[in-house]
């Protein structure tokens, strides 16, 4: 199972601790991590992946790694070289996805979720709303434990959805 | 000067009005179109457009016309074949972009605009807010003809900045 | 109907006549012309197609004019953001491909027309050959004007298969 | 150090063995396989590469498991979205790359490889020429092992030129 987490470069000290905690659980558990592989809230989280033996993915945005540097927590650097439009996978390559925090990037990759489907998991993360379409498609979690928890609940439903 | 509209395949009935509208302006003023190239308010701001003899522009998700069926409006349509990863190109190619109504993919574009600063105008469309990362940076225009207004002038102001 | 020019941005001088030359028949014949908007090659196309009052698309690698200038004669831009992955979407958007010259660029549309079974005319192009797949579903031409009756005579076929 | 194998999904035999050796041979020195995921020289590569217990990452053209079936033996799935687009970011992914037979889009992968200087070698694979711009530039080996033991040593040149 693969969860990717999304979150943005600048982000205050209580997400970036929810970050690494959230990536710690997910390699306690066994599940490989994948972020965009930059700083901030993705550093914390591949830190704390890898802090519990977890893998963890970096999908970048550049063509390389002087160009787009990984965090020191990335395992498995992908350089796609198509800048944020990579946006898109980082969020198809999760079997879910938990939103941290709120940079515009991960207010396009939360969209790119609610487009194709993928399950999302958001903590303290951007609300929205238009008329009817609301971010009632956003489960909400209390903490990194949870989120975790409900991300990887939601993964496996829709793998098996008759479970 | 380029304009991007964007907005979703299943839209209200006055919002296709708003968007037709805005198309409709924009040729007038001799101001090429540029958006998804599908149905719903890109078809009706294409329809516009067209009307007033101006120039339209479709950037679609599918490989060719049998994937990604062009709205009869589009006059240049760009196949990308990289899904809506493309949202990103109808966004980087306009000098401004007016966002009407709210699908998920107009979200997305949404944030593009704001990560890549493209000015943005927003017209009866998604709220949304992130602590001290409002929405803010959209400038809400209250009819087509002023979205329309709006949108040129911070074209101008960001292709002269000093003017 | 429109046809895609490609070629690279360093280019010996009959190239680039053989390229200004195709893009004037492609305008006189109205034929819309799609290239990847940067120097050489693809300005010398634009250059032509303009002179005959044709209009041309550019399909650029980078986010904006700064980064990624279009040539004088691009009338539509399209900016990607997406680098030589763009490379894909101009040969996606010609109903026909003409390759002139020799750049790995070239070389990587020509196999993206090869792929996605766009017809493809070489005039003075790239040489290939692997096994029992060689390049033999490269129409060759010998002059512009015979690359650009090719290519419109095999899109017409694409687009009409029984005629 | 992550070196990407390229080749196409129908492959004759000799080339499949190729293939799984050249993965075998790349696990055995605990340098992680990158490809493009599919079948035929990707899941050979990948085979032999997991009995050596490496790790096998696939960047994939579609939008999850059931449009873009991995092979079974991709230990890390990257789903893109992007379609064929996505071969440039297997070749950007690699320290270096190892083309192996001769589909067109192993064709498209390796004018990536050139287009961005990723050292390139060859077993069995296309041969080209543009009159000066020739295909010298894609080292050519005889085996598997040859191969990857020339690819590694481009890889650690490329990190380290003064080495």
């Amino acid at each position: 199972m693969i969860i990717s987490v999304i979150g943005g470069e600048d982000a205050p000290a209580n997400a970036l601790r929810f970050a690494e905690e959230a990536g710690r659980e997910l390699g306690k558990r066994g599940v490989t991590l994948c972020c965009g592989g930059r700083g901030g809230i993705m550093e914390a989280a591949c830190r704390g992946a890898r802090s519990a033996s977890g893998h963890t993915i970096g999908i970048l945005p550049g063509h390389d790694a002087s160009e787009s540097p990984p965090n020191p927590w990335v395992e498995f650097p992908v350089f796609t070289g198509i800048g944020y439009a990579r946006n898109s996978a980082v969020v198809l390559s999760g079997d879910a996805v938990i939103a941290i925090d709120g940079a515009y990037g991960t207010l396009s990759e939360i969209a790119f979720a609610l487009i194709h489907g993928v399950p999302l998991v958001g903590l303290d993360t951007w609300d929205f709303a238009y008329h009817g379409h609301d971010d009632e498609k956003i489960a909400r979690a209390a903490s990194p434990q949870e989120a975790v928890e409900m991300a990887m609940e939601m993964a496996k439903q829709r793998r098996s959805p008759t479970a």
